[in-house]
């Protein structure tokens, strides 16, 4: 006889055990107060600030944002009715299609419910299709992205993160007869690092390989009409597929990819994950059109998060904190511990009123645990300086090494990540 | 060199020569005029009668939901900001989900971005926990269950749809030390019959299983308090794991599952595709939770479906058409011909105004293609009449055999149907 509950009870002891259980915080959000929001922690409800959102730049209460979607809710209803295919086709689902081809300079687009599934579908669907087809890696891949690779089923080979003499080193081994698909992404979330894409790009003109780029972490931020590094660096027209969220700087929710007419027509033609789900509420697409339409011409948000970015860096370092090497809005703290990271956000939390979430193995490498600050342009100059001192105050009442106690981090991190495949994200 | 282009246009074309390839209905819905929707094709738009809506029971336009969902768009904005663990978990959600566990008798809830992710992500992860595990599945699982048992990595048996010897043989067949997964739906939703849970579950307890049943197609509808057949039947206590969606009844988007708070810990804390990826807004937790709540107090909705759908096969069939046999408020309407029944559709689109998706290989089997008719509370008897007066006009125009003129829909639908897994629902 299985005791199968004894199994579920078991797994969920394991996790206690390595110190890796999560407990997620209840928030809600205040429209206005960003980046104010309500805990509640059992009977208690009180104000905390928020430090690690992936509304990156606020865009989910900007208020043209808000009243594009109770515009849909009270005109077109509160959920789509159907997958794709079976009358779930809103017109405003449709709109969004356009906007987001247009925003990569594609000839179209796909939206789905997640980027998760996005690229799942995408990636395993676009491989399937092409002859015996090698996929190419980066080894920081997100888990969506690692799925899409296993779910295709095809031979993959993972090359160091951004390491592009170990890229060509695959690209060059490899059968120049085969199919190729090099998968990687535009921002690193963990890290806050740049993927050399034009290089990669020039990579896969040589040796005939096929592009796609994860832009989850640069869409709306990066690029004069927020088109992501891809668009920053005018690089767009040289990569295959584009993919997106609508979830984190659009401030929505759903993925989509973006390519050409053909591709893009077999994932939506092909794929089970894109067919057999009910599409979004045109609510979503039509707040999603809103919230890109405006950062297509407003330029503000972009420059205020990077404003209020460089100089938590900055002022965090002048404090002695260890802000890891970052190139982007991602302001990644060491700790380097995970009992010490979940206890920093713990302290921080409880004593401060600040939430940031521990980012521990396996989202990063072990050795590099860390507190991932998200500063937006509603973290302003005050928010920035009581941040600072909190940490400075958690640093030392829970005993975290400050930079002039440790190696450097950029060291530190080198030395530990192992070449596997992680799982950043979650 | 492989011209990559040129695989994606050839994968397009296999469809156009298979008759298989989609068009998309650019539809938008009207509140208050439902089942009215303005429908664009090209320059032209036009109203039409929407007759394929999974919005069941009209509750994508009831104005509690709208007021739910309005009022927690201006309080709490658009987005979720992130992973339910990454600040994405918002009040709205953690009371959705203990809505959803009442619903169904059960100790927890997890509520994902869709149902097909919910049967992958949980099937996969339970599957996986287990030792050894054995998935025995129906034949006619949707897409999404049968996504979820092979990325379980688990063996699997296929049973005969709703086919309780063979399920007994394959469970008495099996190792007794082994773990067992039975896997099935309550309403499947291309015939509209139901299984025969309380036999599942009493074989589920003489060799040791667990029982997983999908009741996306019966939530909201069937049970004094809309908790699905499992309700109806008085079951619910005896199956492990109920999963359903938000998306069709009670007319919002998302997939959940209910069970025991091990098990739901073990999704929680195991599955990729619920981990990495954001949370549903706060906005649409709240208006699932509202739908949820009207629906557990009235039976008007129900009552009205029911008895509407079951108008509706009375006048078809006293018309001579061939409405297959269901048990539920699915009406499918052979038409046993991959062309004719698009040749159907798009004749009832152009020339009366009615929209029915044709559903054709491989969401049903060769020679069973048909119409797929759902009566709301909002098809009154007046619009009945006018699709059964389509119908007779179309059969006609089109030359689709009649009852009388062909071998009974149910036997022909037997003698077709293959023993393979099928993927409906999309």
């Amino acid at each position: 006889m299985i005791d199968y509950e004894s199994h579920f009870v078991g797994a969920i002891d394991s996790l206690h055990a390595e110190k890796r259980y999560r407990v997620f915080a209840d928030l809600e959000r205040i429209v206005g107060r960003f980046p104010t929001a309500i805990w509640r922690d059992g009977d208690r409800a009180r104000e905390i600030t928020v430090w690690c959102s992936n509304d990156y730049l606020g865009m989910g209460q900007h208020p043209t944002v808000l009243g594009a979607m109770t515009d849909a809710v009270s005109n077109m209803g509160s959920g789509a009715g159907g997958t794709r295919n079976i009358s779930g086709t809103s017109h405003p689902l449709v709109e969004l299609e356009r906007e987001l081809a247009d925003l990569h300079g594609k000839e179209a687009a796909l939206v789905f419910t997640s980027g998760f599934v996005s690229n799942e579908a995408a990636i395993s669907t676009i491989a399937r299709l092409l002859p015996d087809c090698l996929i190419i890696s980066d080894e920081l891949n997100h888990a969506s992205m690692i799925e899409g690779v296993r779910r295709s089923g095809c031979k993959k080979q993972i090359f160091r993160h951004n390491d592009l003499a170990h890229l060509e080193e695959i690209l060059k081994a490899a059968d120049p007869e085969r199919a190729k698909l090099i998968v990687f992404e535009s921002v690193y979330s963990m890290d806050g690092d740049v993927a050399p894409i034009e290089a990669i790009a020039d990579l896969a003109d040589r040796y005939n390989a096929m592009t796609y780029i994860d832009e989850v972490h640069a869409v709306g931020m990066y690029g004069a009409h927020g088109g992501g590094i891809t668009e920053r660096d005018g690089v767009a027209h040289r990569i295959d597929v584009i993919e997106g969220t609508l979830a984190k700087a659009f401030g929505v929710l759903g993925g989509y990819i973006t390519g050409s007419k053909s591709l893009i027509d077999c994932v939506r033609s092909y794929a089970p994950g894109f067919i057999f789900t009910t599409a979004i509420p045109p609510a979503l697409a039509a707040a999603a059109t809103a919230s890109i339409r405006h950062l297509k011409e407003s330029q503000a948000e972009r420059d205020a998060q990077q404003r209020q970015a460089a100089r938590a860096k900055d002022v965090f370092r002048a404090a002695g904190l260890p802000v890891m090497p970052s190139e982007t809005h991602i302001v990644p703290m060491l700790v380097g511990d995970p009992d010490l990271c979940k206890k920093a956000s713990d302290h921080l939390l409880e004593r401060h009123g600040i939430y940031i979430q521990p980012i521990n193995y396996p989202t990063v490498p072990r050795g590099t645990e860390r507190l991932r600050i998200t500063p937006t342009p509603f973290h302003n100059d005050a928010l920035i300086d009581t941040l600072r001192d909190a940490l400075v105050e958690t640093w030392k009442t829970i005993g975290i090494p400050f930079t002039s106690e440790r190696t450097s981090p950029a060291e530190r991190t080198e030395k530990v990540t192992p070449l596997v495949v992680s799982q950043a994200g979650g």
